[in-house]
Protein backbone atom coordinates (compact mmCIF):
# COMPACT_ATOMS: atom_id res chain seq x y z
CA UNK A 1 0.00 0.00 0.00
CA UNK A 2 1.25 3.89 -0.55
CA UNK A 3 0.11 7.19 -0.34
CA UNK A 4 -3.39 6.10 -2.13
CA UNK A 5 -5.02 3.97 0.08
CA UNK A 6 -5.55 1.10 -3.10
CA UNK A 7 -3.66 -2.07 -3.92
CA UNK A 8 -0.85 -0.76 -6.76
CA UNK A 9 -2.80 -3.99 -8.39
CA UNK A 10 -6.10 -2.40 -8.30
CA UNK A 11 -6.93 -1.93 -12.04
CA UNK A 12 -7.01 1.89 -11.64
CA UNK A 13 -4.12 1.86 -9.40
CA UNK A 14 -2.55 4.59 -12.05
CA UNK A 15 -5.60 6.86 -11.99
CA UNK A 16 -6.15 6.97 -8.75
CA UNK A 17 -2.68 7.63 -7.95
CA UNK A 18 -2.85 10.58 -10.60
CA UNK A 19 -6.29 12.10 -9.34
CA UNK A 20 -4.59 11.85 -5.91
CA UNK A 21 -1.35 13.52 -6.50
CA UNK A 22 -3.08 16.33 -8.41
CA UNK A 23 -5.27 17.24 -5.87
CA UNK A 24 -2.78 17.39 -3.06
CA UNK A 25 -0.52 19.26 -5.70
CA UNK A 26 -3.45 21.99 -5.74
CA UNK A 27 -3.65 21.95 -1.83
CA UNK A 28 -0.30 22.55 -1.34
CA UNK A 29 0.09 25.55 -3.60
CA UNK A 30 1.94 23.79 -6.52
CA UNK A 31 -0.87 23.61 -9.49
CA UNK A 32 -2.93 25.75 -10.41
CA UNK A 33 -7.00 25.92 -11.95
CA UNK A 34 -5.43 26.13 -15.30
CA UNK A 35 -3.57 22.93 -14.28
CA UNK A 36 -6.42 20.68 -13.02
CA UNK A 37 -8.35 21.32 -16.25
CA UNK A 38 -5.26 20.86 -18.42
CA UNK A 39 -5.30 17.40 -16.34
CA UNK A 40 -8.80 16.56 -17.34
CA UNK A 41 -7.50 17.02 -21.27
CA UNK A 42 -4.69 15.06 -20.56
CA UNK A 43 -7.07 12.13 -19.09
CA UNK A 44 -9.05 12.14 -21.93
CA UNK A 45 -5.95 11.71 -24.44
CA UNK A 46 -4.40 8.83 -22.02
CA UNK A 47 -8.29 6.90 -22.14
CA UNK A 48 -8.16 6.82 -26.08
CA UNK A 49 -4.90 5.51 -26.08
CA UNK A 50 -5.80 3.09 -23.88
CA UNK A 51 -4.17 4.38 -20.69
CA UNK A 52 -0.68 2.43 -21.83
CA UNK A 53 2.67 3.12 -23.22
CA UNK A 54 2.36 2.54 -27.12
CA UNK A 55 5.44 0.95 -28.80
CA UNK A 56 6.47 4.23 -30.53
CA UNK A 57 6.75 6.22 -27.19
CA UNK A 58 8.66 3.79 -25.65
CA UNK A 59 10.80 4.18 -29.11
CA UNK A 60 10.86 7.78 -28.21
CA UNK A 61 11.74 7.36 -24.63
CA UNK A 62 15.03 5.33 -25.55
CA UNK A 63 15.78 8.34 -28.04
CA UNK A 64 15.27 10.89 -24.91
CA UNK A 65 17.51 8.70 -23.58
CA UNK A 66 20.13 8.89 -25.42
CA UNK A 67 20.19 13.08 -26.14
CA UNK A 68 20.13 12.87 -22.41
CA UNK A 69 23.61 10.43 -22.63
CA UNK A 70 25.14 12.52 -25.36
CA UNK A 71 24.06 16.28 -24.52
CA UNK A 72 26.71 18.70 -22.69
CA UNK A 73 23.89 19.92 -20.99
CA UNK A 74 20.59 19.08 -20.02
CA UNK A 75 17.63 20.61 -18.32
CA UNK A 76 14.48 19.30 -17.31
CA UNK A 77 11.75 21.45 -16.98
CA UNK A 78 9.15 21.56 -14.34
CA UNK A 79 5.98 23.19 -13.89
CA UNK A 80 2.94 22.43 -11.50
CA UNK A 81 1.13 19.66 -12.87
CA UNK A 82 4.89 17.65 -13.21
CA UNK A 83 5.66 18.70 -9.68
CA UNK A 84 2.67 17.84 -8.28
CA UNK A 85 2.55 14.10 -10.38
CA UNK A 86 5.84 12.95 -10.30
CA UNK A 87 8.40 14.96 -8.46
CA UNK A 88 10.42 11.97 -7.15
CA UNK A 89 10.67 10.29 -10.53
CA UNK A 90 12.07 14.04 -12.02
CA UNK A 91 14.46 13.58 -9.33
CA UNK A 92 15.36 9.83 -10.43
CA UNK A 93 15.88 11.25 -13.84
CA UNK A 94 17.89 14.03 -13.36
CA UNK A 95 20.17 11.64 -10.90
CA UNK A 96 20.13 9.35 -13.56
CA UNK A 97 20.99 11.53 -16.63
CA UNK A 98 23.01 14.28 -14.87
CA UNK A 99 20.62 16.87 -15.71
CA UNK A 100 20.16 19.74 -13.94
CA UNK A 101 16.34 20.39 -12.85
CA UNK A 102 14.27 23.91 -13.69
CA UNK A 103 11.33 25.69 -12.30
CA UNK A 104 9.73 26.68 -15.65
CA UNK A 105 5.73 28.35 -14.82
CA UNK A 106 3.45 29.52 -17.81
CA UNK A 107 1.57 31.65 -14.69
CA UNK A 108 4.69 32.77 -13.10
CA UNK A 109 4.62 33.81 -9.29
CA UNK A 110 7.32 33.83 -6.69
CA UNK A 111 5.08 31.98 -4.20
CA UNK A 112 4.28 28.94 -6.33
CA UNK A 113 7.98 28.96 -7.89
CA UNK A 114 9.14 28.50 -4.55
CA UNK A 115 6.43 26.15 -3.79
CA UNK A 116 8.11 23.63 -6.38
CA UNK A 117 11.26 24.15 -5.52
CA UNK A 118 10.71 23.10 -1.95
CA UNK A 119 8.61 20.31 -3.01
CA UNK A 120 11.21 19.00 -5.29
CA UNK A 121 13.20 19.47 -2.62
CA UNK A 122 11.21 17.35 -0.54
CA UNK A 123 11.50 14.83 -2.86
CA UNK A 124 15.33 14.96 -3.09
CA UNK A 125 15.88 17.36 -5.56
CA UNK A 126 19.50 18.78 -4.24
CA UNK A 127 19.36 21.85 -6.56
CA UNK A 128 16.96 23.45 -8.16
CA UNK A 129 17.04 26.11 -11.20
CA UNK A 130 14.72 28.71 -12.38
CA UNK A 131 14.39 31.10 -9.73
CA UNK A 132 17.50 33.50 -10.50
CA UNK A 133 15.53 34.09 -13.58
CA UNK A 134 18.04 35.82 -15.28
CA UNK A 135 17.61 34.98 -18.69
CA UNK A 136 15.25 35.09 -21.76
CA UNK A 137 13.95 32.75 -24.51
CA UNK A 138 13.78 35.26 -27.58
CA UNK A 139 10.45 35.91 -28.99
CA UNK A 140 7.90 35.44 -25.84
CA UNK A 141 6.72 38.51 -24.31
CA UNK A 142 8.83 38.88 -20.56
CA UNK A 143 6.53 36.97 -18.18
CA UNK A 144 6.66 33.67 -20.62
CA UNK A 145 10.11 34.01 -21.51
CA UNK A 146 11.86 34.06 -18.48
CA UNK A 147 14.54 30.99 -17.93
CA UNK A 148 17.57 30.66 -15.47
CA UNK A 149 20.59 32.06 -18.31
CA UNK A 150 23.03 28.91 -16.83
CA UNK A 151 19.92 26.27 -16.88
CA UNK A 152 17.00 26.30 -20.12
CA UNK A 153 19.03 29.33 -20.97
CA UNK A 154 22.70 27.69 -21.73
CA UNK A 155 21.39 23.80 -22.04
CA UNK A 156 21.46 22.05 -25.77
CA UNK A 157 19.17 19.15 -24.32
CA UNK A 158 15.49 20.28 -22.76
CA UNK A 159 12.69 17.96 -21.39
CA UNK A 160 9.80 19.65 -21.20
CA UNK A 161 6.76 17.91 -20.43
CA UNK A 162 3.49 19.22 -20.42
CA UNK A 163 4.50 22.29 -22.27
CA UNK A 164 2.42 25.15 -23.34
CA UNK A 165 2.52 25.62 -27.46
CA UNK A 166 4.52 29.20 -27.75
CA UNK A 167 7.09 28.08 -25.38
CA UNK A 168 7.71 24.84 -27.16
CA UNK A 169 7.88 26.31 -30.67
CA UNK A 170 10.14 29.31 -29.07
CA UNK A 171 12.65 26.80 -27.29
CA UNK A 172 12.70 24.69 -30.33
CA UNK A 173 13.27 27.72 -32.40
CA UNK A 174 16.78 28.68 -30.81
CA UNK A 175 18.03 25.58 -32.20
CA UNK A 176 17.78 23.18 -28.76
CA UNK A 177 17.21 19.58 -29.02
CA UNK A 178 13.85 19.46 -27.28
CA UNK A 179 12.44 16.34 -25.55
CA UNK A 180 8.26 16.76 -25.25
CA UNK A 181 6.21 14.34 -23.19
CA UNK A 182 2.26 15.12 -24.08
CA UNK A 183 -0.64 13.09 -24.98
CA UNK A 184 -1.95 14.97 -27.44
CA UNK A 185 0.11 14.41 -30.75
CA UNK A 186 -1.20 17.23 -32.84
CA UNK A 187 -0.22 19.69 -30.06
CA UNK A 188 2.23 22.54 -30.99
CA UNK A 189 4.33 21.11 -28.77
CA UNK A 190 4.28 17.61 -29.84
CA UNK A 191 4.55 18.94 -33.36
CA UNK A 192 7.72 21.32 -32.52
CA UNK A 193 9.64 18.77 -30.76
CA UNK A 194 12.81 16.90 -32.24
CA UNK A 195 11.14 13.91 -29.72
CA UNK A 196 7.80 13.77 -29.19
CA UNK A 197 6.70 11.04 -26.38
CA UNK A 198 2.80 10.57 -26.70
CA UNK A 199 1.96 9.29 -23.62
CA UNK A 200 1.54 9.93 -19.50
CA UNK A 201 4.20 12.14 -18.06
CA UNK A 202 3.45 9.56 -15.21
CA UNK A 203 4.62 6.54 -17.21
CA UNK A 204 7.19 8.27 -20.04
CA UNK A 205 9.60 9.91 -17.46
CA UNK A 206 10.37 6.29 -15.34
CA UNK A 207 10.76 5.20 -18.43
CA UNK A 208 13.01 7.58 -19.57
CA UNK A 209 15.06 6.79 -16.93
CA UNK A 210 14.77 3.11 -16.87
CA UNK A 211 16.32 3.57 -20.80
CA UNK A 212 18.88 5.95 -19.53
CA UNK A 213 20.11 3.30 -16.97
CA UNK A 214 20.21 0.63 -20.06
CA UNK A 215 22.23 2.77 -22.67
CA UNK A 216 24.69 4.15 -19.38
CA UNK A 217 27.82 2.42 -21.00
CA UNK A 218 26.46 2.47 -24.71
CA UNK A 219 28.78 4.17 -27.08
CA UNK A 220 28.65 7.09 -28.49
CA UNK A 221 27.74 5.75 -31.94
CA UNK A 222 25.43 3.13 -30.37
CA UNK A 223 23.48 6.35 -29.37
CA UNK A 224 23.44 8.23 -32.28
CA UNK A 225 22.12 5.05 -34.14
CA UNK A 226 19.37 5.49 -31.73
CA UNK A 227 18.87 8.53 -32.22
CA UNK A 228 19.06 8.44 -36.06
CA UNK A 229 16.24 5.41 -36.33
CA UNK A 230 13.72 7.87 -35.11
CA UNK A 231 11.43 9.79 -37.19
CA UNK A 232 9.27 12.24 -35.08
CA UNK A 233 6.68 12.55 -37.90
CA UNK A 234 6.51 8.92 -37.97
CA UNK A 235 5.73 8.63 -33.86
CA UNK A 236 3.41 11.26 -34.63
CA UNK A 237 1.32 9.51 -36.94
CA UNK A 238 1.65 6.15 -35.39
CA UNK A 239 0.34 7.97 -31.56
CA UNK A 240 -2.53 10.15 -33.51
CA UNK A 241 -3.57 6.61 -35.35
CA UNK A 242 -3.52 5.09 -31.64
CA UNK A 243 -5.86 7.31 -30.10
CA UNK A 244 -8.16 7.34 -33.27
CA UNK A 245 -8.71 3.77 -33.36
CA UNK A 246 -8.16 3.26 -29.24
CA UNK A 247 -10.90 2.99 -26.46
CA UNK A 248 -13.16 6.15 -26.37
CA UNK A 249 -14.55 4.73 -22.82
CA UNK B 1 -18.52 43.13 -24.89
CA UNK B 2 -19.88 41.05 -21.84
CA UNK B 3 -18.00 39.08 -18.48
CA UNK B 4 -15.06 38.42 -20.62
CA UNK B 5 -12.66 40.93 -22.07
CA UNK B 6 -13.42 39.45 -25.80
CA UNK B 7 -16.22 40.37 -28.47
CA UNK B 8 -18.45 37.55 -28.80
CA UNK B 9 -17.28 37.46 -32.36
CA UNK B 10 -13.40 36.26 -31.29
CA UNK B 11 -12.74 32.39 -32.41
CA UNK B 12 -12.33 31.68 -28.92
CA UNK B 13 -14.95 33.13 -27.34
CA UNK B 14 -16.73 30.42 -26.50
CA UNK B 15 -13.86 28.60 -24.86
CA UNK B 16 -12.69 31.64 -23.08
CA UNK B 17 -15.98 31.95 -21.77
CA UNK B 18 -16.54 28.86 -20.31
CA UNK B 19 -12.56 29.14 -18.76
CA UNK B 20 -13.88 32.01 -17.31
CA UNK B 21 -16.94 30.67 -15.97
CA UNK B 22 -15.47 28.11 -14.34
CA UNK B 23 -12.81 29.48 -12.66
CA UNK B 24 -15.14 31.39 -11.30
CA UNK B 25 -17.49 28.63 -10.36
CA UNK B 26 -14.33 27.75 -8.45
CA UNK B 27 -13.64 30.79 -6.43
CA UNK B 28 -17.33 30.82 -5.01
CA UNK B 29 -16.98 27.58 -3.81
CA UNK B 30 -19.55 25.67 -6.87
CA UNK B 31 -17.22 23.82 -8.74
CA UNK B 32 -15.28 21.32 -6.96
CA UNK B 33 -11.56 20.27 -8.26
CA UNK B 34 -12.70 17.13 -9.67
CA UNK B 35 -15.22 19.07 -11.39
CA UNK B 36 -12.07 21.14 -13.00
CA UNK B 37 -10.86 18.06 -14.16
CA UNK B 38 -13.94 16.66 -15.44
CA UNK B 39 -14.25 20.34 -17.52
CA UNK B 40 -10.83 19.29 -19.00
CA UNK B 41 -11.64 15.81 -20.24
CA UNK B 42 -15.02 17.73 -21.58
CA UNK B 43 -12.32 19.94 -23.44
CA UNK B 44 -10.24 17.44 -25.00
CA UNK B 45 -13.68 15.50 -26.51
CA UNK B 46 -15.29 19.29 -27.66
CA UNK B 47 -11.70 20.10 -29.84
CA UNK B 48 -12.50 16.26 -31.30
CA UNK B 49 -15.83 17.22 -31.93
CA UNK B 50 -14.48 20.59 -33.80
CA UNK B 51 -16.47 22.42 -30.67
CA UNK B 52 -19.68 22.42 -32.87
CA UNK B 53 -23.21 20.71 -32.51
CA UNK B 54 -22.71 17.88 -34.68
CA UNK B 55 -26.89 17.34 -36.39
CA UNK B 56 -27.17 14.05 -34.55
CA UNK B 57 -26.58 16.48 -31.11
CA UNK B 58 -29.59 19.02 -32.18
CA UNK B 59 -31.59 15.82 -33.21
CA UNK B 60 -31.43 14.90 -29.61
CA UNK B 61 -32.05 18.00 -28.51
CA UNK B 62 -35.10 18.62 -30.40
CA UNK B 63 -36.53 14.92 -28.80
CA UNK B 64 -35.09 15.83 -25.28
CA UNK B 65 -37.58 19.07 -25.69
CA UNK B 66 -40.23 16.58 -27.09
CA UNK B 67 -40.09 15.00 -23.63
CA UNK B 68 -39.86 17.82 -22.07
CA UNK B 69 -43.26 18.86 -23.15
CA UNK B 70 -44.69 15.55 -22.49
CA UNK B 71 -43.21 15.04 -19.15
CA UNK B 72 -46.06 15.08 -16.45
CA UNK B 73 -43.12 16.37 -14.17
CA UNK B 74 -39.90 17.18 -15.62
CA UNK B 75 -36.50 17.97 -13.75
CA UNK B 76 -33.08 19.81 -14.52
CA UNK B 77 -30.67 18.32 -12.44
CA UNK B 78 -27.87 20.54 -11.46
CA UNK B 79 -24.11 19.79 -10.38
CA UNK B 80 -21.26 22.26 -9.31
CA UNK B 81 -20.01 22.51 -13.45
CA UNK B 82 -23.27 22.98 -14.58
CA UNK B 83 -24.43 25.60 -12.18
CA UNK B 84 -20.62 27.45 -12.87
CA UNK B 85 -21.11 26.98 -16.83
CA UNK B 86 -24.74 27.66 -17.29
CA UNK B 87 -26.75 28.69 -14.67
CA UNK B 88 -28.73 31.20 -16.52
CA UNK B 89 -29.21 28.85 -19.45
CA UNK B 90 -30.57 25.96 -16.59
CA UNK B 91 -33.14 29.09 -15.31
CA UNK B 92 -34.20 29.40 -18.96
CA UNK B 93 -35.10 25.89 -20.13
CA UNK B 94 -36.78 24.97 -16.95
CA UNK B 95 -38.84 28.67 -17.48
CA UNK B 96 -39.19 27.60 -21.00
CA UNK B 97 -40.39 23.93 -20.25
CA UNK B 98 -42.07 24.18 -16.54
CA UNK B 99 -39.24 21.60 -15.36
CA UNK B 100 -38.32 22.04 -11.61
CA UNK B 101 -34.37 22.50 -11.50
CA UNK B 102 -32.90 20.26 -8.76
CA UNK B 103 -29.08 20.63 -7.06
CA UNK B 104 -27.87 16.80 -7.23
CA UNK B 105 -23.97 16.42 -6.31
CA UNK B 106 -21.57 14.12 -6.66
CA UNK B 107 -19.52 14.96 -3.48
CA UNK B 108 -22.73 16.52 -1.47
CA UNK B 109 -21.69 18.65 0.97
CA UNK B 110 -24.40 21.08 2.80
CA UNK B 111 -22.55 24.08 2.07
CA UNK B 112 -21.89 23.35 -2.04
CA UNK B 113 -25.45 22.89 -2.23
CA UNK B 114 -26.51 26.71 -0.30
CA UNK B 115 -23.80 27.95 -2.55
CA UNK B 116 -25.05 26.66 -6.14
CA UNK B 117 -28.59 27.08 -4.90
CA UNK B 118 -27.77 30.69 -4.37
CA UNK B 119 -26.20 31.05 -7.28
CA UNK B 120 -28.79 29.67 -9.21
CA UNK B 121 -31.72 32.23 -7.14
CA UNK B 122 -28.63 34.71 -8.52
CA UNK B 123 -29.48 33.75 -12.09
CA UNK B 124 -33.37 33.80 -11.95
CA UNK B 125 -34.45 30.87 -10.26
CA UNK B 126 -37.88 31.01 -7.87
CA UNK B 127 -37.55 27.19 -7.00
CA UNK B 128 -34.37 25.12 -6.20
CA UNK B 129 -34.64 21.95 -4.91
CA UNK B 130 -32.42 19.23 -3.86
CA UNK B 131 -32.08 20.36 -0.22
CA UNK B 132 -34.87 18.31 1.74
CA UNK B 133 -32.80 15.54 0.69
CA UNK B 134 -35.87 13.46 1.14
CA UNK B 135 -35.89 10.67 -1.35
CA UNK B 136 -33.44 7.45 -2.33
CA UNK B 137 -32.22 6.09 -5.94
CA UNK B 138 -32.06 2.82 -4.88
CA UNK B 139 -29.13 0.70 -5.70
CA UNK B 140 -26.78 3.41 -4.73
CA UNK B 141 -25.07 4.00 -1.39
CA UNK B 142 -26.37 6.48 0.65
CA UNK B 143 -24.92 9.50 -0.34
CA UNK B 144 -24.63 9.26 -3.44
CA UNK B 145 -28.78 7.86 -3.54
CA UNK B 146 -29.68 11.86 -1.98
CA UNK B 147 -32.53 13.40 -4.06
CA UNK B 148 -35.88 15.21 -2.79
CA UNK B 149 -38.66 12.83 -3.40
CA UNK B 150 -40.65 15.63 -4.67
CA UNK B 151 -38.44 16.42 -6.91
CA UNK B 152 -36.15 13.84 -8.92
CA UNK B 153 -38.06 11.29 -6.88
CA UNK B 154 -41.03 11.38 -8.42
CA UNK B 155 -40.36 13.20 -11.76
CA UNK B 156 -41.01 11.14 -15.03
CA UNK B 157 -38.74 12.73 -17.35
CA UNK B 158 -35.00 14.02 -15.93
CA UNK B 159 -32.31 15.76 -17.67
CA UNK B 160 -28.65 14.85 -16.10
CA UNK B 161 -25.60 16.71 -17.54
CA UNK B 162 -22.70 16.11 -17.09
CA UNK B 163 -23.82 13.12 -14.53
CA UNK B 164 -21.71 10.42 -12.71
CA UNK B 165 -22.33 6.84 -14.38
CA UNK B 166 -23.01 5.07 -11.67
CA UNK B 167 -26.09 7.39 -10.84
CA UNK B 168 -26.68 7.83 -14.49
CA UNK B 169 -27.33 4.01 -14.40
CA UNK B 170 -29.67 3.71 -11.54
CA UNK B 171 -31.97 6.48 -12.76
CA UNK B 172 -32.04 4.55 -15.70
CA UNK B 173 -33.06 1.32 -13.65
CA UNK B 174 -35.97 3.38 -11.95
CA UNK B 175 -37.78 3.47 -15.52
CA UNK B 176 -37.37 7.29 -15.92
CA UNK B 177 -36.87 9.06 -19.39
CA UNK B 178 -33.56 10.22 -18.70
CA UNK B 179 -31.76 13.14 -21.03
CA UNK B 180 -27.87 13.30 -20.54
CA UNK B 181 -25.61 15.68 -21.63
CA UNK B 182 -21.81 14.63 -22.12
CA UNK B 183 -19.46 14.92 -24.38
CA UNK B 184 -17.93 11.29 -24.58
CA UNK B 185 -20.59 8.83 -26.62
CA UNK B 186 -19.10 5.59 -24.52
CA UNK B 187 -19.44 7.08 -21.00
CA UNK B 188 -21.80 5.07 -19.04
CA UNK B 189 -23.91 8.29 -18.92
CA UNK B 190 -24.62 8.56 -22.07
CA UNK B 191 -24.66 4.52 -22.90
CA UNK B 192 -27.69 4.75 -20.16
CA UNK B 193 -29.62 7.59 -21.26
CA UNK B 194 -32.83 7.51 -23.41
CA UNK B 195 -31.93 10.60 -25.18
CA UNK B 196 -28.09 10.87 -25.04
CA UNK B 197 -27.06 14.18 -26.24
CA UNK B 198 -23.22 14.44 -27.18
CA UNK B 199 -22.55 18.11 -27.04
CA UNK B 200 -20.61 20.87 -24.64
CA UNK B 201 -23.58 21.42 -22.36
CA UNK B 202 -23.18 24.90 -22.70
CA UNK B 203 -24.50 24.57 -26.80
CA UNK B 204 -27.12 21.76 -25.47
CA UNK B 205 -28.94 23.55 -22.94
CA UNK B 206 -29.94 26.37 -25.01
CA UNK B 207 -30.70 24.51 -28.18
CA UNK B 208 -32.71 22.66 -26.22
CA UNK B 209 -34.19 25.81 -24.41
CA UNK B 210 -34.83 27.00 -28.32
CA UNK B 211 -36.44 23.64 -29.92
CA UNK B 212 -38.74 23.45 -26.77
CA UNK B 213 -40.26 27.02 -27.41
CA UNK B 214 -40.21 25.70 -31.39
CA UNK B 215 -42.26 23.03 -30.01
CA UNK B 216 -44.32 25.12 -27.88
CA UNK B 217 -47.74 24.81 -29.78
CA UNK B 218 -46.98 21.21 -31.29
CA UNK B 219 -49.91 18.82 -31.04
CA UNK B 220 -48.91 15.60 -28.99
CA UNK B 221 -48.89 13.29 -32.08
CA UNK B 222 -46.15 15.61 -33.51
CA UNK B 223 -44.11 15.04 -30.17
CA UNK B 224 -44.54 11.61 -30.07
CA UNK B 225 -43.23 11.23 -33.84
CA UNK B 226 -39.97 13.64 -33.12
CA UNK B 227 -39.46 10.41 -30.00
CA UNK B 228 -40.28 7.99 -32.03
CA UNK B 229 -37.71 8.72 -35.03
CA UNK B 230 -35.00 8.88 -32.43
CA UNK B 231 -32.50 5.87 -31.81
CA UNK B 232 -29.72 6.92 -29.20
CA UNK B 233 -27.61 3.80 -30.62
CA UNK B 234 -27.48 5.34 -34.00
CA UNK B 235 -26.82 8.84 -32.26
CA UNK B 236 -24.15 7.78 -30.51
CA UNK B 237 -22.11 6.09 -33.40
CA UNK B 238 -22.78 8.84 -35.13
CA UNK B 239 -21.01 11.37 -32.40
CA UNK B 240 -18.05 8.42 -31.84
CA UNK B 241 -17.26 8.72 -35.96
CA UNK B 242 -17.49 12.32 -35.52
CA UNK B 243 -15.36 12.46 -32.96
CA UNK B 244 -12.96 9.72 -34.49
CA UNK B 245 -12.91 10.91 -37.90
CA UNK B 246 -12.32 15.26 -36.21
CA UNK B 247 -9.53 17.54 -35.40
CA UNK B 248 -7.43 16.55 -32.96
CA UNK B 249 -5.56 19.53 -32.31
Amino acid sequence: MTEVDVPESHPRYESLLTRHRIEAGVEKGITSKQGLIAQGRGEAYDYLLGERTIPSADEAARVAAAHFRLADQAVVSVNGNVAALCPGEVVELADATGADIEVNLFNRTAERMERIADHLREHGAEAVLGLSADGRIPGLDHERATVDADGIGSADVVLVPLEDGDRAEALAAMGKTELVIDLNPLSRSAQSASVPIVDNVIRAIPNITEHARDLRDAPETALRDVIDGFDPETALGTAEDAIRSGDLD
